[in-house]
């Protein structure tokens, strides 16, 4: 044991001068780049009194700040408190969970406004952004959030930075591919964000997977208090999950349809996760990573289908399948995944995040290859499907099949790049703690010494941390 | 002691096979239901074009979802992490507190949306649902909410399953007999949510009557932490609540003037109830139960009239009464009714919505009654109390006597249901804990061993609870 | 020790008539007032209908309402959650920095009503509000929370009504001659609310300096957990930042402009702070107390110009600036101002409000000199400055110099108000603790004795905090 430790601090995790270096030099990357490229866009201008002339817009309301401003908000809350806070559930590592979702949130936004920019707001060699961009920025940076899951408290936060630079770039490539080239609909990210993101992670993961991570098993559980910061997390995404779904849907009806659509997926999500958990386990009581987690799945699934005519028991049927789904992968899966592929997903993302996120492709490729003029109505057909210009003659099976092969484009850009990212993570200048010291936040956090829990252990990390 | 304790571990609380089969089931009908009735709104059917047309509107930005969004995810807020922490004040039912109120709340609003929409938006065989109806669905879930707080910590939760599905059905019945059949206002729901919600669930305490309860005394209180956790729910509660009271308003003033009265209601609550809670303890000290809950009262009084004409100094008029009812109440009332009419409110429901709900209900009336052509316009008079159709010569006085009906109804449909839904949750059948029992996570959940407070007496409950 | 404890003791912190006093003879004397001024703006009176025939209004989405409701109720959650949870890192004053915030707030917006609304919407003799009065309130109020963040946990609660009270007054007179009389642009109060606040606190804890402070230095430190409760304050006030910044500013380009400025700010400021966090410590690890802080100085440092064409990369390099600034203020400036110039400032108010608050007037004031009509187009200039009336002629530099003018005006009447409420505060009538019972809920409130942290001894004042 002294010895494995003793190998253990041997890495080297002092971050004095690598992180601020990393920080100061991105930063200003992204004020040179900024400056070189971003503009506001004409709605928030200052000549917007001229756009609206232009647009024979006759209210200030009409501008896109009042069509997507609240659901920004809550998408916002869903990335720095949701995704934050769900992760917080581990006894000792509520700072870096916080901490560390907060860092690489606030520097991936930045960096997705502009590779998201120049795919899709490039104009006369600027990119002009609105509250629309900003939305896809928190949405990207979603993407690295749920990588972040997989790796949790097993990685500096250089290595995060480092994962964010280029996961994002990847994410707009992805996203690029598939909203552009295969003319593909995912507005509430199911194939994007859940898909992308977490095969990225457990590949990331797996790449870095370390062998002697049970030596501390017993700071991978959470305490009492710890469950009660992660219900913050679990409640905030939950309740907001409509918002994340319809916030960039076409105005009006999409919007609403999505919304109510998640609404329903995320409240039949709930029931089968409760019912799953108590059934799965030998004294039948409920599991706190179940409910934080596995309830969750019903938003992520109908992430591509909820703008779609989807319908309320639509969405049920995706939610119950969903929370079972979710919650037999937490008990089942999880553990072989780790054991058997050697993939340590701390969180669990491939229950909450891939596997839903797969069958929210799929739900989204069949209920785009089932529309109907009938359905849709003549004109909310091509408006739902936006089957113009180029694509006027696309059918709905067709479109289903181009759905399909977004799903496929996802994992493939997912693997590779996090084979690639895994790599680069793996070399020895990043700081990672030795494995003993993993879900711990005394290393790279000034930790108060009290007088709950074993603070004043991880402030001597020469003396054993169990007594 | 032994022996008691005997007794009650013969109570078998194993939830294994019961609660799975109840959400299962109830998720299965919801799904049948849902796919016989339920259908998309107009403003949420992809058919909204050609009803733009025909509702001559120029703009998406018509369109309801963005007049009532944002304030139903304020309510969506209210409901899951505003009740749902309120109740985490215990030292040992925060699982519980934040859990089960998440499971019934994702059950009620199903239910909820089939038993309203049958009433209220039934046409052509099907309930068209719209963001009206989410809303409208969370409101009638508060009123569960509420219901649980009385008996938090000493119910199954297959017993708040069967209580929610009762309560949504005599709710909606009570909702629909006050708005359609006595024509009453009730836009924040002073009579509707909270005086029915509240005596519905102080008679099923009531009946479920446990004379052992003090053997569980210690677990009734709070530890540092916890009373900080019920403050998230507190403060969302309170912020909130001008969106929970405008959130159904008629667009335009009628939303605008109810979230102003709320506000100050809310306001003036604060500081009565601080004045109160340090008057009427003897070291003059302020007691964070009253925080928690007495500054709530102001919110719960103005659900009636905070859409009327109420003006603002009314409204601190009437906070400022609630937070001196409500705190009295704490201090004096909840002992006499637990001790004489043994009604055991672990929230004090009684002192947070029942008393506040009914003095909404009276004001709500004497408002009402007391409104004129002078004070609201010719226009806004009939639009305030929608006194068109077979109610166009209904006078403010008529109305004002009919808003009181409104709250006698209330109360015997919650008086008559509580006792009825009391009875059934009575059975022996939905493996509620024994009296030493409640309060206490470890029934139904998986619960971390830790070192702080006592989990580990916890998971060895043949040792007892006290050392 | 046991001497100075006995001085200690003698202090009277005994609440019990005084602090019920003051609480409802202020609550009546704001009914009064109300009663007396308050009525509903014509956007939120029941004479809408004929109001909107009036200004050709075509639908009720052109009510104030609707632009400014989503935001308000974000800057409600920032004074309420976000402040207040801000300060519960303390160990053990939670319930104090919740709830006296949530006290203080209370009233404060109360007032602020009645004082803004005679400087600002006085028309016919009555105050007319409307939910841009309800923000401007909580604008005011959020300048007394800054305020209440350098004497935190070394006050009485009436104490804090008193500063309330005086503080409230003196912002909205601030407030009018910045802009009314100087014609200043603050739509963020980097002046009006940061500045003021911070500098007037900072008076405040100077005069009622406490020489024997380092008594309780242990209760000036944090817990594990109520670091996590502080980072939900943090992140609250962080996420909403782009709602507080935009709230009040012109419908159309400038909420939408204001809102994407900030969010740019923020982020740059999180990775500055993250780094010189890092850099400045030995060990180089990072401390939660920059993070809960210095993140958000990017949100107070563009409060003035954020409406402004101040353009995405600028505000890069605001938030850059501000989190290193920020985060240097709180390593060496705050232990510099408590040693050398006697202001204890327990948030560390200096370093988040008062130094990013004079920069951001500074920017403002750079930000206006430098406008063009080429950068803002015609109408959009006069828009954006309101150059209309008696301003038609001002020139953008001559505004620059206004602005600064506006700084050095806030920063005196901080000095003088701060000074005088000061010394109001020192009376020894309001029942402040002796200096070994800051940071020590249980002198104002019941605690609950519990097995974490040493509630025991503060329950038994008599025996010694330390074993």
């Amino acid at each position: 044991m002294e010895r494995t430790r003793h190998q253990g601090m041997a890495k080297n995790t002092y971050m004095r001068w690598r992180l601020p270096l990393v920080c100061l030099l991105w930063e200003v990357a992204m004020i040179v780049l900024f400056g070189v490229f971003v503009r506001f866009s004409p709605e928030a201008d200052a000549h917007w009194e001229e756009e609206k002339r232009k647009m024979n817009l006759t209210s200030d309301i009409e501008n896109d700040f009042y069509f997507r401003y609240p659901s920004f908000q809550d998408v916002h809350v869903m990335i720095f408190v949701g995704f934050g806070f769900l992760m917080t559930f581990l006894k000792r590592y509520g700072f870096g969970a916080v901490g560390f979702n907060f860092l690489l949130a606030a520097f991936g936004i930045q960096w997705a406004l502009l590779m998201q920019g120049w795919f899709h707001s490039f104009k006369g060699g600027k990119i002009l952004i609105g509250v629309e961009n900003l939305i896809n920025a928190d949405f990207c940076v979603g993407s690295v959030c749920i990588a972040f899951g997989a790796i949790l408290g097993k990685t500096s936060p250089i290595q995060l930075l480092v994962m964010t630079l280029f996961q994002v770039t990847l994410f707009a490539v992805n996203e690029y591919i598939l909203l552009n080239l295969l003319h593909v609909k995912d507005a509430g990210g199911s194939m994007t964000i859940h898909t992308f993101g977490a095969y990225f992670g457990l590949t990331v993961t797996r790449i870095l997977y370390r062998p002697n991570l049970e030596q501390c098993k017993d700071k991978q559980g959470s305490v009492y208090h710890s469950d009660l910061f992660a219900m913050i997390g679990t409640l905030y995404l939950w309740m907001y999950w409509p918002s994340f779904n319809s916030a960039i849907s076409d105005h009006g009806d999409a919007q609403h349809r999505a919304a109510i659509n998640t609404y329903c997926s995320l409240a039949a999500c709930v029931l089968t996760t409760m019912a799953f958990s108590s059934m799965l386990q030998k004294k039948g009581k409920l599991d706190m990573v179940h409910i934080q987690n596995a309830t969750l799945a019903g938003g992520v699934a109908v992430g591509t289908s909820a703008e779609m005519m989807l319908t309320p028991y639509g969405s049920l049927i995706v939610g119950f399948i969903c929370g079972i789904v979710s919650t037999v992968g937490y008990v089942y899966l999880t553990p072989f995944l780790e054991s058997r592929l050697h993939i340590q997903d701390t969180c669990g993302i491939h229950n909450l995040h891939a596997m839903p996120g797969l069958i929210g492709g799929i739900v989204g490729a069949i209920t785009a290859a089932a529309a109907t003029e009938d359905v849709y109505g003549k004109e909310g057909f091509i408006k739902a499907f936006d089957f113009t210009g180029a694509y006027q003659t696309r059918t709905p099976s067709v479109q289903g099949g181009f759905q399909a092969a977004g799903i496929v484009v996802s994992l493939l850009i997912a693997f590779a790049g996090g084979a690639l990212v895994g790599a680069i993570l793996k070399l020895p200048i990043w700081g990672d703690a030795a494995a003993e010291n993993c879900f711990e936040d005394d290393i790279y956090w000034e930790v108060p010494e009290d007088e709950e829990g074993d603070a004043y252990h991880m402030h001597n990390p020469d003396k054993p941390a169990s007594p």
